[in-house]
């Protein structure tokens, strides 16, 4: 990360700087992102993506999956509900994306459910994925060790990645500094694909903030700030999973900087 | 059943008060419930268990499902959009399920459109599902008989499982007793995915309750109230489908004390 | 078109009276549809559907399809996500429509993103679909014409179908005729699978009535003012995809006569 922190107010004035700056910019240029994701989170991921601003795609066909990704500014990987289409899929999206310099979000989503899924993931880590995005027990599951800030900066290095642990109170490493962003709210958890949508979202951050570290702590605190503007106003976690792309979508600098959490964590 | 039903007021207290600690259970236990089901349904059915509090899983793919349904407590077997992948992933979902003893609901949705689909359902009913859940038209062609109570109660002393007849004003019977359950709304028929969304919570309820019969009659019931309350400031089905996730999501003892309508039926 | 037109007032009215008939006779008749359609659509379509009184199915299985097609009043065949099971479903979909003389809504969804695509859109214009539906750089692609309403009417008139040209100010041309609808509200284009969903809607028009261009105009008239009502009260794009459920579950004569705004274009 561009930004050299020392963990003191400044930081984190500076930070929540950048990340207005990059959920504008994500306004403006309304970025193409490809995203190869289950099932169940498709037209959630696609609803928030558009909420942001930026362009969803789709399609997991093998035959049309590299003219998506080529013209996409970022490509979302998500291994849930990976059937024999989307399987076929992965390399060919993931070579495109090499090939057009289009960068990646990989979301492991329930490696810690299924074996083969967790040897996938591994797979995908060699190709060296900008951001991985997990929860504690798939980060247990595919990093070997527990969810703790430290050990995402570890895994982070050990994989020259920038590693988003999600949770209550999520964590982003790049390797070397760890921000805690603590927004969000409880209501998060209860809707489907709520966790696969962020994957998505920080790709669009990406798509237009060349700094990974920078993209997933902007993504993360838009969304939790937009979670807890819609928790104001929820009845239950129906009426919160329109209330959040409502909340995001009129999103605007003075919401983010009032409320936007975020500080260095120190190891 | 275990609980010896003559059909007066006493019965249904004793119900009732079956129904509030099922669901209780559910809350407090959060089974993993894994759903082999349709795409157009997937995304509301999973919200429909997370507002419940239980834990949806959704893959379909033969290499995964037996390592979800494994850990699961209960499998949703649903018969819509039948692609190859779900096709082949059937048979390994219901020998897993056998195999760690989970029990499995069937929903045979469209059985009645599809001759294929209703051969295959024939097939299924071999391998003694603990529920099926249908409406009126999908248990005529199933049964072949006219979707009344008496013939609910026979078909499922003919198959030894339990049949979930679903329309306005939903039967269960386990072969020997019928119960009715008088909740729902109408909008509840305008919502995709409603139905098998409700197999899912029965199986969600399966999950935490040995006893089929009251596992059907506490998720039919439970849902009927939360749409009753939904309905009570819907203004149409948009609305009613968030709302029901809502109602759900906050449904608590007193609520479902005072509007669950259950009662046993006399042929 | 069997409305003489002429560009006058007297048109509109004709045309409104038209439009009113329609949409009744489609609650009243409540035909069912059948969508071979993208899977990040289906739900929202589905839902769609079901509020304007249509009864939807969504199977792509191949060994199905021509089932569901058989029993269907109209069919939409959308080109997203086309994935294997899909692409081989479409020929069978599509004969059964042939044999069974279901009229068919094609929806080239993205073929300007995808030449695979592209292609099979062109095969599939060769059996003449009834009406074409679809945005402007999706007409660029395919026409290989900028997306002017004499275009329209051109490419309608050498594929001797109506084509559906959607935009902000929706073109309905059969080739000879032009109409304009001037309704809707930009927070369509926030909605995922909008689209793909007022292609749907318009099959279910087409269902219910023998003219396409009719069929086409009430199905965008009736779509438009359901979003214009909807944004009354939306407070983003995630209210308003409920509000457009409830808005046309709700929509009744006064406000499609008093809200639908069609009018002949001069070319």
């Amino acid at each position: 990360m561009h930004l050299p922190l020392d963990g003191g107010g400044e930081d984190v004035l500076r930070l929540t700087e950048e990340i207005v700056t990059i959920f504008q910019e994500l306004r403006h240029r309304k970025p193409r992102v490809h995203c190869l994701t289950n099932s169940v989170a498709q037209a959630f991921t696609a609803n928030l993506l558009l909420a942001a601003g930026a362009i969803p795609s789709m399609s997991a066909s093998p035959e049309e999956i590299e003219n998506f990704v080529g013209r996409a500014s970022a490509l979302l990987v998500n291994l849930g509900t990976l059937d024999a289409e989307r399987r076929a899929a992965l390399p060919l999206a993931l070579g495109a994306a090499a090939k057009a310099r289009v960068p990646v979000v990989l979301d492991p989503v329930f490696v810690d459910s299924s074996p083969p899924r967790l040897a996938l993931a591994h797979q995908l880590m060699e190709q060296a994925p900008a951001i991985i995005r997990l929860n504690g027990s798939e980060f247990q599951a595919l990093a070997g060790l527990s969810p703790m800030p430290a050990n995402a900066r570890d895994f982070a290095k050990a994989k020259h990645g920038v590693v988003a642990l999600t949770g209550a109170g999520d964590i982003v490493s790049d390797g070397e500094t760890m921000i805690r962003i603590r927004n969000g709210h409880v209501l998060m958890t209860q809707v489907t694909g709520m966790g696969c949508a962020s994957g998505a979202l920080i790709a669009a951050h990406l798509a237009v903030c060349g700094d990974p570290m920078l993209a997933a702590v902007s993504g993360l605190a838009a969304l939790g700030v937009a979670g807890e503007i819609a928790a104001e106003t929820a009845r239950g976690p129906g009426s919160f999973a329109a209330g959040i792309l409502d909340a995001l979508y009129g999103l605007d600098q003075e919401a983010l900087e009032e409320r936007a959490h975020v500080e260095t964590e120190v190891a």
